[in-house]
């Protein structure tokens, strides 16, 4: 029941929303690894909050600390710890939700696991707040896999009922580059007006919206995985149900090839530059847990934000009576528009994981 | 990379399609558990091919041979093997397929994993012959769970572009059992005709259908699970993508909360009966990875069988040719049908896992 | 709490001395390696009882059967299941001593955990008898080993008091297969001698003997382990006290560098054709739970048979009263001498889980 | 390959000597424990340097700053982070060493692992520094196991060549703290000073000692554990091998029962003011691996402090040339003298994970 993962890769993230600090513990990086800080601090830049009028208003440098693990910005082979002081944050705005606990939240149910000296101030442990680390080490992650020809992209692909058009069969590093400048990160900027205009349009009225996101892996080679529990979609999905909000994953066609036919589903095989290709993509670049070489593709679907400014009906868990709330404090109406680069920080922790398990001093 | 999961249910399944047995070695097991040998024997019968002319037409006993754990009935403690011998194989209708791999299999992706000695006689170690094993301890977990008032049922909820019902808010074991007695399972009889009609006009086109299998939890004690990577979403999800098809996982509203604005999505909470539940159940029972109580939900989305008999485009991985192929051999139409109880196998173990990491006596 | 371990390499023991069967579910042997039968079969008889006067009159064929994982001799890359069949058991000898449990045994302890339910026939699963599947894959592995230039070989350092030369500093694979070949497994065949004179002396007077087995592996590359929790030392060390009977494991000076001085235990490095070596052997080849390139040196100490037929105290259950027991059946005068291939085993299986996870797919 | 471990509670050390923090990251402690700080500065107080003329000069505050986990000294149910900042270190004294590797150090083997990245100042991550952080998290243990009636202690049982007394059969917790008040921590004073002159005359010398701790776990219910990998003397030798310079662990009478007959190793049972108990206690409270209510024994065997100052041969690794060092820089003597605390929480931390196991809530 723990915040921890990974096979040779292991992460152990730590942390509450209004705590001292959060961060991540990593064992198993390989050895003199170079980590661009500017280019970890952009990636990690494109979840931070009070980026638009989109997103929260908390401001937050999420400035990470390297404790060890890192001399002179390049990996020594040793565990690896990050943390991220907590500056900005107002508890008077959280206090007495586990009494009365918010519709959607885990107010409720963190009470139940873990009593009363459970700190859910903020959202505790359970903040997105906590998707920071998750980047930090993600974005170094990125870096390592992209140093192979490995690269990870994702964009929004539905908020607010709005759809972006989807990657293409063959998504290139420049189209994710693109889209992940962008606010909201689409491939169809129309879309992602129409996007902004119904996210805004729900805050105004206290409310909050849900998305999609869609992610792709290229450049991977064919033949990582296997079958049954510890495939490329198993691990992939455990690891992404980690992130706040999301309530469903798929692969490729995903729901959709449940009203499909064999002989439209069924990806065919044909040779292009002399290299065994499928000519669709329904199977998410994954067949039988493993990878065949085609992108993995996979979305996620994100609940919208619980926090919303109307008034709700919950239950006093102490006298068992029932109550309203309004909750007050900044939160993200549409909390898929920063879940972009957290998808892509979990998809790399997970592939290079992965790769890692091959060869574990990263000569893949 | 393995066929084993759980922490302290340990499983680790074995066995090849074609080769001597499947089967199953189950480490943690709690002692002193009666197994109702009818009972396991009528819910595998639910997942035997042979039984409906909606599946494939082998036919196999599929009685286990329990070789260690199980004495006079009961466990004792000590980890549990059991084995289903191969008897009704026919290996020539599958010879050659790492040559010219089929579509939507995992021909290609085993052969560049495993090389040469890779053994894909009738789908190898992927075949869904392997689900056998999953049931006879997804069978037993399910007697251990109901002996605490905890029932796990699924249904067909969709099949070729046909929606069955949905579960109802608080559904009981009653319509699980009326659910599981029927074939195809679904709640709503004039759905599963359609259904039926559907998928046979499918196989008679040599072709298949997707479908989506509906699994609820009910009796499960709240506050069972944990944020990030090892709730109850993530460690059902990473085992259910071990069913063979399975390309999408959701739980409760799932992707349809994509859509949805918070206001609509939340839950409230109430008291009912001197306990608390929540009015609506989009969140399928679960909030921050832990189980508030409800009813646990889940969705699993099932590409169409890729063995049809239609011809096909493929590769010869060896000569680099294009090549044709139509397969022969005796396969379901619409793999979802059989998967209903596979679901809730896959359910009983997962949930059993982690209430014995609760207390591994099994004294929850 | 399980009979389970590896990281890639995954081992699941399963099977009662008295019940069904004995066996093992293997997950992530590399595909494609020959497995030589008769090797394997000679590897299996070192621990197989009744083979002299100083083992126990049991007689098994111990011939393993392979259910799954290898076809045609060779390993296809899934999981492998082989087991043994008990045939050769008298129950009838052991029964009640779960009321009035032996001393040394874990007749006791097992009730108290396990309950009532418990099969602790012949011993159940805490038999010697469950040796018999970690020779299988212990032997596997020793020959995947043996063809990458890793050898492993043991022989039996003490036993009733008197003592065998220690292996040189640079054990041979030819000195491994001599002393194998020898019963017991001695490199000074005087002290062989003189350890079966005590070892019958004390059958003859109803007790039995305690010894020490040693073991090295050589041919190992420089560079594998790491520091703290997961090096060579921690899962040896983890895998070996899982042998019956052991009650102590050291490397290289062991328990006798405790006094020592530094300048007398630090091994001075030296080039020697040229490669780094040391000119002792102290460190037991690991450094900071890295393998230096010199040979893995350990030792474990088993105690002696607790099973004697001389009059024992112990204590009735049921009654708490005092009680007296002579124990029947056919034991081992002493347990270290069958130990010495099983130490060779478990070596074999915790290296090549290593090697493994350096290089999944056996290419180190 | 690391610095992890644990099954409920995960621990994940991370730090180099000379980097900016040493430190531990635990997944998996009860909530609503209370740390009384106080007691855990005197326990860390007990491992750290500078305690006086037998240990190294080193001088360091240790105080651990809790980043997560803890708010107002009690826990939250959330992971716990804590870390010791590293201040008075001075690089200058270790640089080169991976050049001209120490012998009895990890400096070859850390270079042939990690490459030239390797971050080995003041041993880096293999510094007996890297204790700190285990009695942080072992402190923390002792505390919980404590409140729940079972204790901890340990002595130097040997150094120099030394040897203290044994504990006795049934140690109580007012030995463990009479014990744990003094320096060198022994039972018998006389020995405890003879030990200080031995270990002075080395320090005189340039020389080191070697050592034995003893350690006992009193109060620890009966059944706890299982056969096989799992066991308690699995689990503790697994962690006890990842203090520095442990080489061997024994458990009871150890390697001493090589030379005992069954009749006198037996540990015959007998009924004790209603209880179950051994008269003797040569198992070490442990039989099949699982707790027998007698104290768990065991010792550990500590190597000589490889850094002494004499004169030694090495290789200059780069050149291939023989090559002398002498080590400068601070050192203990004897390594065992500082161990005694790491010992006791590295069984604290074991112990209480194989009760979270148990219980994951703390309710045991």
């Amino acid at each position: 029941m723990s915040s921890e993962m990974g096979n040779i890769l292991k992460i152990s993230i730590f942390g509450q929303s209004h705590g001292a600090a959060v961060g991540v513990t990593v064992q198993g990086l390989p050895s003199g690894e170079r980590v661009d800080m500017e280019e970890l601090m952009a990636f990690m830049a494109r979840r931070a909050p009070g980026q638009s009028s989109i997103t929260t208003a908390r401001r937050e440098k999420d400035e990470p600390k390297f404790l060890s693990g890192l001399e002179n910005g390049v990996t020594c082979g040793f565990p690896l710890c990050a943390v991220i002081e907590n500056t900005d944050t107002r508890s008077g705005d959280y206090a007495g939700y586990t009494q009365t606990p918010r519709p959607g939240h885990a107010d409720y149910t963190a009470r139940l696991r873990y009593g009363d000296s459970v700190d859910m101030r903020g959202g505790g442990h359970f903040s997105a707040r906590l998707t920071a680390p998750l980047c930090i080490i993600g974005g170094i992650a990125k870096q390592i896999l992209a140093r192979r020809g490995i690269h990870i992209g994702a964009h929004l692909k539905a908020a607010g009922g709005v759809q972006d058009d989807s990657f293409p069969l063959s998504p290139t590093k420049e189209l994710f580059d693109t889209v992940a400048a962008r606010s909201p990160s689409v491939i169809n900027l129309t879309a992602g007006e129409r996007m902004r205009e119904r996210i805004e349009q729900a805050r105004a009225e206290l409310d909050s919206v849900g998305g999609v996101v869609e992610c792709a892996v290229i450049g991977l080679p064919a033949g990582i995985g296997g079958p049954m529990f510890d495939g490329v979609e198993n691990r992939l999905a455990q690891a992404l149900f980690g992130i706040p909000a999301v309530k469903g994953v798929e692969f490729g066609a995903g729901f959709a090839c449940a009203d499909m036919r064999g002989s439209e589903n069924n990806d065919a095989f044909a040779v292009e530059e002399g290299k065994i290709v499928t000519v669709t993509n329904n199977s998410g670049g994954i067949l039988g847990g493993i990878t065949n070489g085609m992108p993995v593709v996979f979305r996620i679907a994100l609940k919208p934000t619980p926090s919303i400014g109307r008034k709700q009906q919950t239950v006093n868990v102490d006298t068992m009576q029932s109550a309203e709330i309004e909750i007050k404090g900044r939160h993200d109406p549409c909390v898929a528009v920063r879940t972009v680069p957290v998808a892509e920080a979990v998809a790399a922790i997970v592939i290079l994981d992965m790769l890692l398990e091959e060869k574990t001093d990263g000569s893949f």
